[in-house]
């Protein structure tokens, strides 16, 4: 049935092996002998299937890869062997045949729940863990051809997504409605669904609208411009506020395909763009401009901050960049892939030379409270000379 | 801002006084001194916000909400005096200052990864905690009236939602069209944006269609029906398959208002309906019907079920409900509320005598693998004297 939907590119086996691989050798490095593998994101990267079940990697063996439920899904999703199972307790009989269970093991300390890991280690008799996430974060940091594609397809239904809002875009229509039109645009061509992003009380809107002084709300969540949301129970995204004449519109909307996440912001303005923004529109434009050019493999991504914020201190701007007062934000860009905050960060805090494959959203964006905000986001894959789009979307603000 | 939008109903202070006290009382009972609070839904549960932070809810006293990020939109948000915090770390000095870091501790240990739990426990300087969240469960289970309001008002967005369904499902249309539209209507009436579901690895969509073999496909998901989707990655939901003549369209869907979420499923048909699916449409009818009238206060959740089951198994349909073979699950409904997973949960195994203003959804369904699925989903608040529907939706199949 699945194979008919031709919606999405299988993982191949050889995919899978050398994901595997570069975990195994990460953990030798590491003294880590074994790792279970349980989040259904990692499960996916390493596996091609989310079904419910675990995934023991040792270092010195094949991966075993447990199922529970769905066994007729799972064989459909992934290269590897299953090994059917009825319930998790199941798995211990196994990994002591094999004597798996020694040494130093690793789960997902970063997001598997105090429960989860307790019951994990009284099933498995074993006591010694370690947190294996910074080694999975750093290893799906760099993307394969097959991800970069996966991202490219993405992308194009991000792209697809900013023509049609120049269509639906208009002075007097609420952030909420262009919300919807643009989040059904974005699936019937084949959106998944929803986004992911990675850790404790994480959540994220497929899109968010923001049309003038919403954009100007902080909030608990760790971007630049969250939105004011229809409800404090969600507190982010598009609300029942209207575009305004000259107020800078922001569509900010996260493409999802085959699980790869990409993240693009563009501008839209109803009649001419008020004086207050011009400036930080044309800087927002340069420095995308610049930086497309400047990044490259071998570059820290903390010269790349510093050289972004050194034009927007010359520029007079530093107050309002990437949001304002207890809204800022210490970072200019975010690493993607399956999930939306990935490595690597683009800040001033953290040293990280660029590796062809990485890639990352870029969003220089400033904030003007009580009046507006303005900003571009693009993303970009890391090359040898220079950072390649992920889409080919325009950056201009659009009039409408 | 906020008040302008006028689109929710905050929560009062005596509505989130009566719920802390009655965390106390619980916790009292369980010998827990202190809980330390930080999942978003409870805490918005217990003070109206989402905002970054700690709630700190000792036996013997006033609650204390630290919030790091945002203030602005926590002072919006809830009734409660705020401590303003600048790192976590902070609450430590306070909370000795007072005298609370003393006998048992209380965290959500369900949801609560292990890093962040660790890093609380070093912090606090306190190293004995129990799980709260059963008493959250427990507490959260039976809904106020302000909060069956609310449940109201999400169901007034599933109705509008089932009555464009109506207008859009047609021969030759696909699930994952009518769910973008379906998905943009709700949201134009101002659904929330996302659901949630409470645990590790816990997504979902906020509606699902299935026109056919697509409902037949087991899934990792805890549910009778998870659909396909269009990619291994999330492996459940609408499809890029098509409805066809005489095979009923399901659309699943959730509301959610002001974080209460709602979740009902209606039938749709191009054409005459098949042979196969008319006596299990006829039982999932008479079953909603006959459970409306026989449910009440007092009545005990396994008596429900096996009622139900009853009747199941009378009609020949046992093999086929609730899915089908790997794909079976054992409940016929589950709580609603702030997460779309609360208790009471109706099945066989668990023991539970229905209280008044208990909420849950109660779906009779029936998978016919290779064929297609059928079945209906209401919600119902318990009373006194019967089951009162949340929404005024008509459950007949309807004919498109």
């Amino acid at each position: 049935m699945l194979q008919q939907v031709g919606a999405f590119d299988p993982v191949s086996k050889e995919e899978i092996a050398g994901r595997i691989e570069g975990l195994k050798t990460m953990m030798a490095a590491q003294g880590i002998d074994f790792a279970v593998i349980m989040q259904n994101v990692d499960m996916f990267y390493f596996t091609g299937t989310i079904q419910k079940g675990l995934l023991v990697i040792a270092v010195d063996r094949e991966p075993l890869l447990f199922i529970e439920k769905s066994l007729t899904r799972a064989r459909l999703d992934t290269p590897l062997d299953i090994i059917p199972i009825d319930r998790d307790r199941d798995i211990r009989k196994t990994l002591e045949e094999k004597g798996i269970l020694r040494g130093t093991g690793g789960m997902e300390l970063d997001v598997l729940p105090v429960r989860v890991y307790e019951r994990l280690k009284s099933i498995l008799g074993h006591e010694s863990f370690v947190d294996v996430s910074p080694l999975i974060k750093e290893l799906r940091m760099v993307k394969s051809s097959y991800e970069l594609m996966q991202l490219k397809k993405s992308g194009a239904i991000v792209s697809r997504v900013f023509k049609r809002a120049a269509e639906v875009i208009r002075e007097g229509v609420s952030e909420i409605e262009i919300d919807a039109l643009l989040v059904a645009e974005g699936r019937m061509r084949g959106h998944q669904g929803f986004l992911r992003m990675r850790g404790f009380n994480q959540e994220m809107m497929n899109i968010c609208v923001f049309s003038g002084r919403t954009g100007g709300m902080p909030s608990y969540a760790d971007v630049p411009i969250a939105g004011v949301g229809v409800t404090p129970a969600i507190a982010q995204g598009s609300s029942f506020f209207t575009v305004e004449q000259g107020v800078p519109v922001i569509v900010d909307y996260g493409g999802g395909y085959n699980g790869y996440i990409t993240d693009e912001s563009r501008l839209f303005v109803a009649g001419a763009l008020k004086d207050i923004f011009r400036k930080p529109y044309e800087i927002a434009k340069e420095i995308v401009e610049d930086v497309a050019g400047f990044g490259r493999v071998g570059i820290n991504a903390t010269e790349l901050f510093l050289r972004v914020y050194q034009r927007v201190k010359k520029a007079g701007l530093k107050e309002h960049f990437m949001g304002h007062g207890e809204g800022q934000v210490s970072f200019i860009g975010h690493g993607l892939g399956l999930e939306i905050n990935e490595l690597p960060v683009i800040t001033a805090r953290h040293s990280r030379i660029l590796e062809e494959g990485m890639v990352f959203a870029f969003e220089p964006k400033f904030v003007f409270p009580d009046v507006g905000a303005i900003g571009i986001e693009v993303d970009f894959i890391v090359r040898k000379n220079r950072l390649e789009r992920v889409t080919d979307s325009p950056i201009d603000i659009v009039s409408v």
